[in-house]
């Protein structure tokens, strides 16, 4: 007999989790869809072609190989075997920008530019699995391409804004342009050391401005005082007023940075006509987003009660989308959702739990008679007042039957017994209050309706939708 | 440069085919719900182990092996490389029964039985792919496990009823019960060639009788006289009551067969309680489900005006779910719906492309002057007025923004000039009818829900909930 098991770093996702997540990603796509944007999926396995460098060596080893089918093996010499690329032509999906990028080109003839396009995908990475990190995982990306337009940079920010208002979350958004940093870095004497001093820059909240100093002028050779004015310059106090302040009397210097200081500009100017509330976004100089393809606007969102938590929604704009595949420049901006990092914040700190209502049926008819024609009737004229409806019918002691609603949750049970089929009557039975009547099933509809928006005040119903 | 291309197989889903996707996803689960069965997901790898051997000989070649992670080469001699056992540990799932019988047993300390659980997630197979067969696809399964009431049978016809009627698909569910065709097996005297006779009878419908017969005689070895007594009765006409009065006929000889009989005539008994249509089902002696492993109900449904298109929807019951992992009895009953067929239907025959608003907005604001303020204000109130709204920010000709609305099908756009702003109106033109007018943001509001109200009568609103 076989011990049941799943593989490391992944998860089954029972009903009430499955309920949460739900909930949370309708929420998300609905805000979406507000904005115009239009869903895409594709495949959960790529061409290794189409994965390998995108995601720089370390990514390639943590891509999910899939073995060619049929007889792999057949007529390869022993090392040939050992080298994964002669045996697997296909990998599992790994993040979704490179897929959207492939998609984007690929279809190229049916898209109409600007594309607005989401997606909610699960991805997969051989990463060593630890406590909130897991080899399969969703992803939700929100994307405009073909487009230069920074009414996009706001609308993003206004889309972030949104669902996690809707989700009940507190966050402030920050943001940054990179032009900014690569105008300083060309200004020191750098722009050749861009990724660098961004890789640093991204260091600044963890270490300190201090070790990040010694980074950038041990390893990376910038000169001790240029340093010191790149730092001071991106940790300029005074909020989003004092910092355009600054920049606005760093101006004409260098022409990338007036450029991304005019675009930051607009983008906080237009994120009032939105009416985004001042407190749910700043401007900050030391955002930078390491490694990352972006070219200009870039954005971070912390949680007020878990900054710990890091950036929950990230991302930025970028010159060319799929410069692998085309020379057609495509430009964007999109951002990232990081559902981990959400549902953990969600479940494991109990910012749902309370709220949800995570029972599979508003209402459990026992039939307490061998014909179930009455209960069958029952159920079926429940169901069609939008009442989800469970009919019990196995053969069980009554208080096994009671039981059975109780552990699951179910806030009202219908008892159908001889006396009550005659009487042309239901026997509805609050679970919570143990309150219990016996009336017509019109009445029963209308008592059962009522107390479940009693119950369900101020609570999120994730089930809605019958 | 690379061609961008995609596994053999595998499919991107546009947006206007997502958005068809998500309205058959979305009609299917109210479906579920409304009966009180709840959502659960398994993750897409499952060890090796779990799969293999589950699904024959055939199925164990067409499982996709995911290589292990690391340097999966390491220490082991050439011809143990070439085992594909050696080096992958974990595949992707095959289909949605096996890992749910994984998890029943896994986590049946938290499960409260009879569990009802649905499952909608895609399911890979190293197929040959050929039209309208895919590698990855969705599969659609609906359980009730740990129950050995028929009305769970019941229940789940009049989900697949509710579910097609809703899509708008006539369809007729036949159905059997196996124990009739192992009681006349036994009778016959090959109880023992029970799982051949039911492949036999399961070509039925495609060869006919008089090759079935020649099967089941030179075959399997039944003697001619018994075939033609086990084709005629299963062949007996007079729909539903024919039957049931043939069945009461040849009731007292065999033990299994009376309990078969008398299963299959509670169901259809009860189907009249539950009021579905009695020309949406009928009973049918040939339903066999060749090699499931299904001991009692079994079902298949066939669409009325696409007969040749087979099966869209299947199951039956089972006496144990887990033998794998388990001792304990797990009977259940369960159902498949064939997306990849409904999906074939639905779109390629068009039943629903007329029907469905696959605009990703409902409105497109173009802003004519430099200020994108008033254009802002607007989308905003727009947007929470639940009207999807899209602000077009390019520079380009008007002719190309017009041009924009046009080629995507969004129905209204709203133009935003000086003259405008200035007035405190909005331009608003309907893109059908080229119907131009200027009144303010609520009127506008209520013009642009009246007109959708009204462009969308009898229509399939496949993104309605903002």
């Amino acid at each position: 007999m076989q011990k049941p098991s799943i593989p490391k770093g992944t998860r089954d996702f029972s009903p009430a989790e499955m309920m949460r997540r739900q909930y949370i990603f309708d929420t998300i796509r609905r805000v979406f869809r507000a904005y115009g944007f239009a869903p895409l999926e594709t495949p959960s396995m790529e061409n290794l072609s189409t994965l390998l460098g995108k995601y720089g060596d370390e990514g390639d080893k943590l891509l999910f190989k899939i073995l060619n089918s049929g007889d792999y093996a057949a007529g390869l010499a022993p090392d040939e075997l050992r080298q994964a690329s002669k045996i697997c032509e296909k990998g599992l999906r790994y993040d979704l920008t490179v897929p959207f990028a492939r998609y984007v080109v690929q279809h190229q003839g049916e898209i109409v530019l600007p594309f607005k396009r989401y997606q909610i995908q699960p991805v997969w990475r051989a990463d060593r699995p630890q406590k909130g990190r897991y080899r399969e995982f969703y992803q939700c990306d929100v994307d405009v391409v073909g487009s230069r337009s920074l009414l996009n940079e706001v609308e993003l920010v206004e889309i972030v804004e949104r669902v996690f208002r809707k989700l009940g979350i507190a966050v402030t958004l920050r943001m940054n342009n990179r032009k900014i940093l690569y105008g300083i870095a060309e200004t020191i004497g750098h722009a050749d050391k861009m990724i660098d001093i961004t890789v640093a820059i991204d260091k600044l909240e963890k270490i300190g401005a201090e070790k990040v100093k010694t980074i950038l002028v041990e390893d990376f050779g910038v000169e001790a005082a240029a340093a010191d004015e790149l730092l001071k310059f991106i940790e300029t106090p005074g909020g989003t007023e004092g910092i355009l302040a600054a920049l606005d009397s760093y101006k004409g210097k260098n022409e990338v940075f007036d450029l991304g200081a005019e675009e930051l500009k607009t983008v906080a100017n237009y994120m009032t006509a939105f009416g985004v509330p001042a407190d749910h976004f700043e401007i900050d100089l030391t955002i930078a987003r390491g490694l990352d393809y972006y070219t200009g606007t870039v954005y971070e969102t912390a949680m007020l009660d878990h900054p710990e938590i890091g950036s929950i929604c990230s991302g930025g704009r970028y010159d060319n989308l799929a410069e692998y595949y085309t020379d057609k420049q495509l430009p964007g901006v999109g951002i990232s959702i990081g559902l981990t990092r959400l549902f953990y914040v969600l479940g494991e700190q109990g910012y749902l739990n309370d709220r949800m209502n995570k029972a599979p049926a508003d209402v459990l008819i026992l039939p307490m008679t061998d014909d179930m024609g009455a209960a069958i009737e029952t159920a079926t004229a429940l169901r069609t007042s939008g009442i989800r409806t469970q009919l019990y019918g196995e053969q069980k002691k009554f208080k096994h039957k009671i039981g059975y609603a109780d552990k699951l949750g179910i806030p009202f049970v219908i008892f159908l017994g001889e006396d009550e089929i005659n009487a042309g009557v239901v026997a509805v039975k609050d679970m919570e209050s143990g309150e219990q009547v016996k009336v017509s099933l019109d009445e029963a509809v209308n008592l059962i309706r009522a107390g479940l928006a009693k119950k369900n005040e101020g609570k999120v119903i994730c089930d809605k939708s019958i």
